[in-house]
């Protein structure tokens, strides 16, 4: 069977799916958006698009931002990146402080939050204009000028993000993080602003599937090998407690957001961007996880 | 043996002991403190007094200062203090985050961090001038109006208090704040800024070895009830998690702070004051808890 | 008023007051237990006797015999002791394993089930015949011959106790414990089967509220110093995570068993045995607790 | 390049590479095993072998035996499976009791000790002679007979498994054990007892690289939705807690023994085992981890 007829049954039947979860409402704009939005588009590293419902509306991709701050931080940082952030699987929920404090401030892994607050801390150091420096660098490679941060959202995570207030202001009491809390946290909410639809985050994420190069103009923007790590650190750690659980039905690397986006990708293959805004308990897309499991099952093909 | 002939033992036997704790250095105010001074005085509900060393020099009273708050805020709020903060032991250090996390935001007892934050916040809430309003208390029940806050410790405090910050934002998140975080923490500085001396530290602590009344003038400040039940909290919880061992080698309720003080006091008997700087590995004056060790077994007499 | 009223008027308000535990079910022989019986026996140092109920039933004795070996293993062994477990609250359930973990395999305190078996295995290594031994030993402070190890109690708490056979393991493990685990098991349970009354129990702790002198004969069984030690671990450790909510509602030193028996005792004043099998939440018995409120609220006396 | 000038250039590296490691002591069988053994053997899906080394000397395989006990009882018990071990990264050391306290005697997952436990326990109840059975199935997809249990290992690791004893209590205590611990013990550490080769180590796990059928035969041994998901879990989970770093440094589904031992697969691709008995301070193969990390950056190829 080719992709649109795959794509076209697992269409059929999440339409049909009951929802048992909720969309995101620790924040206005995310509480308000329509729970029934549905959108899947999937790119082949062939060129081949393949996709049906709401695939160029955009909504706030949250937490998928993640892997381009950590991409560009491996890039800029280098391997001094891990003295400050793990790789392993944290086992715990995204925002707990628990573990942190074990482990002396060194979160487990950049796709939890403290994670991902020290590689935007990173990026703050390096970056000249980093607010302009990361969109640009995310139109760049999605190939498409026509993304934007949400400053609605942006200021309302700011507003409500007394959570993460906390986890920075712990690492910074533990000497991991070097520049003052609130910069830092203003750079985190932009970066988790960015808007965007499943087209143009399927297109941004091809660098990953394609070995770290443009497809078409096979230009090359990152080396194999840290593209190859940052996928398996998508597989590991890329959906929070939840990580085994996709990995085993999904067997792909990938990334969920709260705003009920996932991107995930099979290298050498394609990339595929899923939008469904009610999530599980564990804080992902109810509807992505099943439409990505589908697309595994009947393709028959995995990383594994 | 009359008091003062055992004070004279006590001080003997403190000079020649070897110190191998540290003055607290967090803060540079505490951090330049000489680790020389010593000082104790004992005060009987007779009216007698007894003392050596430094008794009138005054010093950052820093946890201690919990005890005023917490009783003024029981008065005042009464057991709905309780939905707040717990009267158990923590058995984890005094600014821990992880049995926070794990108790959903209500700290263990009011005498760490957390729980004496908590306190704060609602002293905040419901006092018309709270900085003004607690060092009027506190200079009533010392029968002292020579007693200020440090500004400079405040503001030392403030400055470097990533972890109190990160503390009172997890709980904001969690509903267990009513006040703006940077309000509530100004209030908790300046209350851990009161300096004192042993002498006024003492006399401040006669409400809770005398039934909640005055000394002389017998005027009942807090009813007999709720001071039994914070010499109980001072008991379980006064030394973070060094309480057991306390309550074992001295038997007393008592508060310590990190400036090097600490408040016990023996119900009906007496109250007592120690002041040495330097600090055991779990944040307690090193002198001071031996001190009151030799105290309660030259007398013979604790509350067990 | 006299003891005996104040005894008359806690009967009158316990018998009204709804009960909302259950009656430990963990094993047969306590889980048919009739839930109502209600006994509570006080003995003043003064010689004076108290009671109401079936102060005269037995009923198993449980934990409250931690406090027997634990006295026991103190006067045998001494301070060494102390570097197997330690004498702070735990802030955990009775049989939690996860501080034990943290805290590589020493118990925070001889109350919880891992510090009592260590103690347990502490006497195997020193008595010489420990089971007798024990026995005699409770005899004679209780001053009383009639009292006996429950064999039924014993066999069904073995039988069922694969928790215990898990904290034991684990603490050989880490080489905390010397005996084979079966052995401190088996004298474990013997000695938690031990079936007393109130009487009894009273009676036999009196050496806590005398000094470590018996009754009558003032003959010197434990020192004095090493009696105020046990209080005050009783303080803070004898009510596992309810400790705190016991010396602030209650304010004696004391120890509870699931068996819904609670001793108390007032230094100097008396010794209290209650009991109510039901149990709340926190494995202490329900009306036990109550009582014991009523009885330092209506004496207005406590330690503190 | 080849893959046996691949194999040639690794071993050479190796060979130069100054080990920080120390063989696992805490059984004296796996003590003494000389640490400058050093093997591994590659097979591809084509049939094609390529080795260096003592690929043919036989060492305890120990948890790699958890990949054929979980691929037997997923075969046998079906999903029913999932209700008592799950299939999340434990973020903890193999043999820790936290976890398996606040997650109510679920083991994370079957990887790690207490996870594996419980699918012996399953096979028990389901097996008829399960120590011959799983024997027999060894023997079977590794095309080999000569393939044997070391009944000294077993006996030894039984004489000094106190921890394990704890880890099977503790889940039996919380209903999670079906059979009499001490019988799912036995079972246990003959599964770990298994002595094998890298050869029969990479033909056994052959299944695993090609969906599920036997090499040359064709014959499918188990189902290839299966295999994908237990190449997910090995992916994940595969390596206690340093699952993360060998997916990042490795990015191959894989599984290691304290023997010294590690099996890879590449799906489609080869499997591979590698032998060497220092272990780093996650209890892993320090030169097999360098092996195969190696492996993957010369050919450049991973599943990511």
């Amino acid at each position: 069977m080719d992709y649109q007829g795959i794509l076209n049954i697992i269409e059929k039947q999440l339409k049909i799916t009951p929802i048992t979860g909720k969309v995101a409402d620790y924040i206005p704009p995310l509480a308000k958006v329509n729970p029934t939005h549905l959108a899947m588009y999937l790119k082949c590293t062939s060129g081949d698009e393949f996709y049906f419902g709401d695939y160029q509306e955009k909504f706030s991709i949250q937490s998928i931002s993640k892997v381009y701050t950590l991409a560009l931080a491996k890039e800029i940082i280098g391997d001094q990146l891990w003295k400050r952030v793990g790789v392993e699987p944290s086992g715990n929920p995204f925002n707990s402080l628990t573990q942190l404090e074990s482990e002396k401030g060194i979160p487990r892994n950049p796709f939890i939050n403290a994670g991902s607050i020290v590689v935007a801390d990173g990026l703050l150091s390096v970056l000249e204009n980093p607010k302009k420096d990361l969109l640009n660098f995310v139109r760049k490679i999605a190939s498409d000028n026509e993304i934007y941060y949400d400053e609605k959202v942006a200021a309302s995570e700011k507003k409500h993000g007394y959570r993460n207030v906390a986890l920075i202001n712990y690492m910074k009491s533990l000497n991991n993080i070097e520049n003052h809390p609130e910069d830092v946290l203003d750079f985190y909410y932009d970066q988790c602003s960015l808007s965007m639809n499943c087209q143009q985050l399927a297109k941004s994420f091809m660098l990953f599937a394609n070995e770290g190069k443009r497809l078409g103009t096979n230009e090359r923007v990152f080396n194999s090998q840290s593209i190859k790590r940052i996928n398996a650190i998508m597989q590991t750690c890329g959906f929070y407690d939840e990580a085994g659980e996709f990995s085993y039905r999904v067997g792909l690397p990938g990334k969920s957001g709260v705003g009920g986006g996932i991107v995930a990708l099979h290298p050498k293959h394609y990339t595929v961007a899923v939008w469904s805004p009610p999530l599980n308990k564990k804080g992902n897309s109810e509807l992505g996880m099943k439409a990505l499991e589908e697309l595994t099952s009947l393709t028959g093909l995995s990383i594994f």
